[in-house]
């Protein structure tokens, strides 16, 4: 498998950064992740837009521009060859001398084998927890799992495939999904602050409205113990009911009928983008 | 310069890591450092029982036992043969296959140059700003410093030397640094909550006593902007002055008595520590 790190293409297991290096030092560093769909990196721009968004709030320097990225993004789909991956680009704060400022990062692109829910977590829904957190810069992706990672123990003792994060009591998200719930009333509601923007939870938010009331606001710890239906996005995980929180059902237990109908809303939409981009790609 | 990776003494500038540690692609890791005094590692028995107390919290595995560690410890003071330095150990969430769950961590240990205030600053004082903030994980040494790193701009922007976190009114810590404040009448006041256990902050705990009365408790913001004096304590800075805060000058707007008289303490006692190691290597 090859690997793209700073300028040069290589093979992914001989792909090493010095110690000195400031997401080692001080976790600083950005990243994002997309998916590549018969050979099609899905919303490409979307992400894009997003990965250069984080790099520039984080002051981080070293990323290349985006003819040259894409470039690079096609490349490896072409000498890796795989039909259905996860791409990576990950930015880091550099090798930092004084293991404090940033200076010119260093820049990766990996190609990885996706890893999907599986058949009975998508049929039958899961079951999370919540957990009191705020990530500190919520907008941008972060390298930043410390929370995430050290509550997979708690996760695993609860028997719960994912943490929902509040504070104040305010909902925001999850370590690497945004949440969403339908009320008793049938209105689509998911949190507006404190989140990372998913392309997954914009795309969502795009199709819903010829299915249902949709509304983005804040939302209280309390409305989602009341909801009929829950789930969540990501990109990897599309839309994945949820059907317990904190060992109370949600609504009838199962997944619920809204959710399912957004589920196949997001598939279409999927569809569509990816036949476009073969026409292009064959025009 | 010798470091120590994963059993092996070799040159810091071949230290890498291979792009799959948690540390680069989920800032998931955890540190310490202290500092080599005339070789002695001062305090580092304090500085072990944090590493390995960090070490537990977090769920990391990897890291040699305590007799293994300090034997690469002195091996590194008797090879490299500085007579001051500071010394980092470092352990990440190792090499995970799928990039989220931690496996057994590279542990690395490295010696490096000292990078002490200027004799301005100890002098005359810092300015600081506060900022809305508090670490996820107070009382884990983690290299999570995304929010430190990030302010740097905003701290150079207001000339400010450190900024002070805060939230819901409580004053916590430093990125890297520990608080106290002395009030108009004289007490010297920490906060108990929300904060890295430092070292050198227990050092001062233990002296102070014999100065002035010692209160550890929450300190709200307000109280910061009343007191007569404040100062800062770190392994590198020792007790540094400070004597404004977020462009309001601290009491007289100078170092004051009680933090002079304080530093001198802290000094006195770091004497006595390096003269007891002297006797011993000696005996």
């Amino acid at each position: 498998m090859l690997a793209y790190l700073n300028g040069e293409f290589l093979p992914l297991e001989n792909a090493q950064l010095h110690v000195s290096d400031l997401a080692i030092q001080r976790g600083y560093g950005i990243f994002d992740f997309f998916r590549v769909n018969e050979r099609v990196p899905l919303y490409l721009e979307d992400y894009l837009d997003r990965f250069y968004r984080s790099s520039a709030i984080m002051g981080l320097e070293g990323v290349i521009d985006r003819p040259a990225l894409k470039e690079v993004v096609y490349q490896l789909i072409r000498r890796n060859g795989m039909q259905e991956a996860g791409m990576k680009l990950i930015l880091t704060g550099g090798y930092s001398p004084d293991a404090y400022h940033p200076v010119k990062g260093n820049f990766l692109v990996s190609q990885h084998p996706l890893v999907l829910p599986t058949a009975a977590q998508v049929a039958e829904g899961i079951s999370i927890i919540t957990y009191p957190y705020r990530r500190e810069i919520a907008d941008v992706k972060t390298i930043n799992y410390i929370m995430g990672v050290w509550l997979l123990k708690k996760m695993k003792e609860a028997r719960a495939a994912d943490v929902l994060y509040h504070r104040d009591g305010i909902v925001s998200e999850f370590p690497r999904c945004n949440f969403f719930l339908v009320t008793r009333q049938g209105t689509l509601v998911t949190p507006a602050n404190h989140i990372l923007h998913g392309i997954t939870r914009m795309r969502v938010l795009e199709v819903a409205p010829s299915a249902c009331p949709v509304e983005v606001r804040d939302v209280r710890l309390e409305e989602v113990y009341e909801a009929g239906e829950a789930f969540l996005t990501s990109t990897t995980k599309g839309v994945l009911p949820i059907v317990n929180i904190d060992n109370r059902p949600v609504g009838s237990g199962k997944p619920g009928p809204v959710t399912l109908a957004l589920r196949d809303l997001l598939r279409q939409r999927e569809r569509a983008e990816l036949q476009k981009s073969h026409q292009v790609q064959n025009s």
